[in-house]
């Protein structure tokens, strides 16, 4: 590898550590696990659950890389609080959708190019992308690592 | 920049904008806040923020870049849980030792060249490396960012 698709495979190994991590801790949620709060009053855990394929799918347009496989998502786990919609995909739906979502985006991770890691993302202008070039496809990835471990974190403290 | 130099740059900027993050929420806390658990029967703030200060001293010696600056602040908040050690930093220490560690490891970052983030941290063997040349310097600050991101996270749900 040269050392451009070794600094972008390592931020890519990062983000696939992140996820099995996700994964395995939201995949082994029985339903009445799912339904814990990860402190009084605070997201359930089917919340944050879906709240990170929600936020996963929508990676595809933000990155150029095609259509969000479920916009239907972002009521329940994206632009409404807990609790506020009344019915939720259930386990089975969500960790089919968890794995949909995240197979077809990591087959893109492992082809994009260092070169194709730093273009702009889609939330960018061209003039302030100009200005700074930082804001690539790459931060749109760490960045993502960061939320995941943030609500991971959270879903870890809910009471067994 | 080199595309090397852009890829380097955009994982440091992530780091630099999680680090931001976590700086104006515990730089915000007053010493009655700092002893709030996150959550019923769970650690501390002033716990979260001394064990992040506590890891990212760590990373000196990790990353090869010289040796602790606080390595007084392990037995209260790494290598014991919580409320295990009867007296602890102050706030405004706290906060100090925050700038001070943080201060000087960005310099570090900042003048690190992409093929030095290549190199392997001191975690690892020569041979596990050769193996798997992604544990690189780059993967450890990248996996700190999600870390934090986790800590922080946990502490943006207690009570306020």
């Amino acid at each position: 590898m040269t050392p451009e698709q070794t600094l972008a495979a390592t931020a890519v190994n990062a983000w696939r550590i992140y996820l099995e991590r996700a994964e395995k801790f939201f995949f082994a949620l029985d339903d009445e696990q799912l339904q814990k709060e990860i402190a009084p009053g605070k997201n359930r855990l089917i919340y944050l659950f879906g709240h990170l394929i929600a936020v996963h799918d929508a990676m595809f347009p933000v990155l150029g890389l095609g259509d969000r496989r479920h916009p239907e998502l972002d009521a329940p786990f994206l632009t409404n609080p807990d609790r506020t919609v009344p019915t939720l995909p259930s386990r089975v739906d969500l960790q089919r959708m968890w794995t949909e979502v995240h197979g077809a985006l990591n087959e893109h991770f492992a082809r994009l190019t260092p070169e194709e890691w730093l273009q702009k993302h889609t939330l960018i202008s061209d003039a302030d992308f100009a200005a700074t070039p930082l804001r690539n496809r790459l931060s749109v990835m760490v960045t993502r690592i960061g939320h995941m471990a943030s609500h991971l974190g959270q879903a870890q403290i809910a009471p067994k």
